[in-house]
């Protein structure tokens, strides 16, 4: 069912897509279909699950099997999927990467174990062994923020050596880092790189890069990946008034809470106003009370007009 | 087989106890047995498991319930045995507590979820959700420093109300922040207030906490026991001296290595030369190699006059 | 004498122009001449005296103004001069504004005091009755990994009010933030937005940027010009070929030495290869030593086809 | 008029005066000479002008030489004077100390420049000159919220072998850090080490520290200098009463306001609500308003018994 051989780099948008639940432990699989619909139907090239915006972390073991099983015979072929593995926990990683690989996953995807910080040569060393046992192939994810490791240019540079592993996903929000990326993916005709932010999709694009992991493209997957094409087509005016939408978007869903966790908040509390999912969040998050509901609510309203592309 | 009821402070040394490895995936059986005798022979006051030393995060799922299972046997009752059961996901947290009850264990300690760093509501919202779901009584575990989340004194303040959470152990290193807490447990008399680091042990009983949850205790328990017992006596030569050894284990066995899981290394890279058990780490980390582990080695030999206590 | 009324953005380069010295607190007179005409020969739109690269803070305020005075006598009114006038003292500010004023300067730029950090409101009241005080329009400078303090967007809002506040220089190196000012930009025709690092020089264009304020345009003014033009243009093929040079110039160049003051190190170092001025630094710091001085000079011979443009 | 000569350790607390003002840059000769008094009756060690509280940074350079002058004059000889002389510029700092010297100060004291973060070999170049044009004895001066440089130990160590340098000040909070600079003291009889924090007074006299350089003690200097007492007596149950005192004081005193600059403020308010000096602060800095200082009165009232020492 494999339908990328990442013998060329995978362009476009591949959102982080969100898990719908139930509850804490309930995958709402029905909510999980009408997301999976709702964004391939926009035109998206690829679905990354269990990523940050997934809230991967907070999922219990058994649930992120079933998400990933669910979402791949979904998907049916249509685009690839790439699979979260990152665990503090070797074995974990392993063990969800066999999984993922059984239930037809292009590929799966990687960032460092997040708990002691990781010296550089520790995670080099752990990434040597670590790709010796994954039956699919592997994409890096750099987010500092949150790892507390940057997957410094050099250890992207050694990794590149191995054909196992065929691209990266940044969300440090640094493009000057990105830039290296970019000028290090030379190196390799099949290699991709894509950027986490989407307030810098575009400018991703012209650097060189393949693509965007935007949270937003769960909400409005038409907008980001008509802002991709315009970015791949150099057409700057297109890019302004698309980019400049997204930055609305951005600065107004994202900050309706006051925590990190506002980003995945909004996402779901605006798909849930949408009637596509519920917004239930795996603990240890709540989802928006009727205050800031009601704020998304109006929110959808104003960008409504904002995310039509013709 | 609760050895503790928790109707007053535990005093003394709980060491955050290695987890001794075959493999990254297998359990040191023996080892585990020795290095639990070796601690308990040394007249500590319980034991925590599963802590940031035990390289919680790092082991699969399967093997932290392992150990808490043959832990608890091997403690058989003659100390408290203390469970760490900080995870990213809730389930698996309430799962591992239900677990350490069904093995006897007497406490579970929680740190905050650590990979999105949590906003202080969304840590009190999570808190009082888990506590309800908790067989066991609750220690509190401050460690911002991995977890990116400072437990504020107005969150512990609030904690307390629950008779069900029981003390704290503040790993911040942040002398001013413990005396909060010290201030803070005077409000409950049953309360506990433990320490991490070890260079802190004697200022932290003077300031009115109870003990130390110590690496080092692992390899000299008895040198932190005598250290304890002076403080609460309140020996001050005796502590002065006994401290300053204490600082000079510290400072030369700790940084052997040069990433913040050097610590880790060095406790198991000592215990190992000892015989006590192996210096297998969980991955993402690797034992210390020859140059590191003869450097140990030749420390030891140092540090041995040091670590006597009469 | 003064070159620029403000009453349109400042667009262009305008370097952050180094401080030649002869020792610690004397000024290289003749090889600020050089610099200045190297510079303003390179088509510059702009000089910034006095900014993290001219080692301002490192000064005594003697030598401040002796700079001030000579570098607007060099210019000439042929471009404006801005000054900075950062300090933690309040009253050294003010004087070193007037001083500037007097001496035929154009403008002011300054970013929050930078020792006790500042909170958001205290900033922007110090700034109220700063403006009330300067005899020049006033740039603001967001530097937080210096000053401690981001320029909020709100506090930029407020600031845009003022019409002696004339516009913002950001280095945080967050495109995100800086996007931010040029959307708030669109509130005001004469409204200058500049971007610190040259590696985002056309990204900050392309985002509605007016032009940067790049250590780089010291050595290579003509490069840093035309990059600037290539992407004012819109020229997106001519830009990818620029700013990679200009990637390539910064990571060989600004890495020579350990320390983050091995930006400024290096482009005095490469100006005096150059035969332009000496490379004496101001204590605290020092000038390159033989090694990495050769590795420059080294580099600049690799460097040389690059910054040529045609 | 030296009063010590530094062949032995400078014992008890030395408060970091704050600067009386009548507006940003006019001096309050009348307040300084009551403040002073009121503190040099307090029975403290010595008087450290120009440090952080003293907010320094933020006074021009000509309040600064007027402060040293008529410090030392009011002081009379009658206990040390401490100058600070901490600034981003090599020739500021070397001026201050030949006028310190020449109003008759004891010694100086000096943090790393505090812009661009220094690396530890430029911190030690830097030093190795600075001393050689320093007229009078050094102490260090760590703090390295506010510089963004550590002094590390082996700085420190270097430093000893130097008889000009004399003693360090820590204002790191990390009590860790601090045992390590009573263990080097141990190598040289007439070193003195002072802690900034006096949450942590008793435990830093306890570790072999020889005083404290604690804002509270510009309020009430009899309970720090009892505290101190207590301390170096070893009379544990005092200190505990003591310490919590102190504590309570600042715990309340110090948040009342909400940025870093709180701590300044709020002892400055106190001793205007005493009567002994105004409240102004200089810029960027404004004190408290009417809200804060209702708060302050009637935190003084609540604290007065606290501070009461038989």
């Amino acid at each position: 069912m494999n339908t990328h051989r990442f013998s060329e780099p995978l362009r476009g948008i591949v959102p982080p897509v969100v898990t719908p639940l139930l509850d804490t432990d309930t995958l709402d699989v029905a909510g999980l279909e009408r997301v999976l619909e709702h964004i391939i139907g926009g035109g998206v090239s690829g679905l990354f699950m269990l990523g940050t915006t997934g809230e991967a972390p907070h999922l219990s073991h058994r649930l992120r099997r079933e998400l990933v099983e669910r979402s791949c015979k979904q998907a049916a072929g249509r685009i690839p999927v790439l699979v979260g593995i990152t665990d503090t926990a070797f074995v974990e990683s392993v063990e969800l990467a066999k999984h993922a690989a059984e239930c037809g996953a292009d590929a799966v995807v990687l960032a460092p174990p997040y708990y002691l910080p990781l010296g550089q040569p520790e995670f080099q060393e752990y990434l040597d062994h670590l790709i010796t046992k994954l039956p699919l192939p592997l994409f890096l994810y750099n987010f500092p923020a949150l790892t507390k490791v940057t997957i410094e240019p050099e250890t992207v540079r050694r990794a590149m050596d191995n054909p196992r592993v065929v691209g990266i996903k940044d969300s440090s929000g640094n493009l000057i880092y990105f830039k290296r990326l970019t000028e290090l993916a030379k190196a390799r005709a099949d290699w991709t790189v894509l950027i986490g932010p989407e307030e810098l999709l575009s400018d991703a694009v012209f650097a060189g890069g393949h693509g965007g992991v935007n949270g937003g493209a769960n909400v409005f997957p038409q907008l980001y990946v008509a802002l991709y094409r315009a970015a791949e087509a150099g057409d700057l005016a297109r890019v302004r008034d698309l980019q400049a939408r997204v930055l609305k978007i951005s600065s107004a869903l994202y900050t309706v809470g006051r925590h990190p966790s506002a980003i995945i908040k909004g996402i779901k509390c605006a798909l849930s106003c949408m009637g596509i999912c519920g917004d239930v969040m795996a603990e240890p998050f709540h989802h928006f009370r009727e205050n800031e509901r009601s704020r998304v609510q109006q929110l959808l309203l104003d960008l409504a007009a904002l995310a039509k592309v013709s």
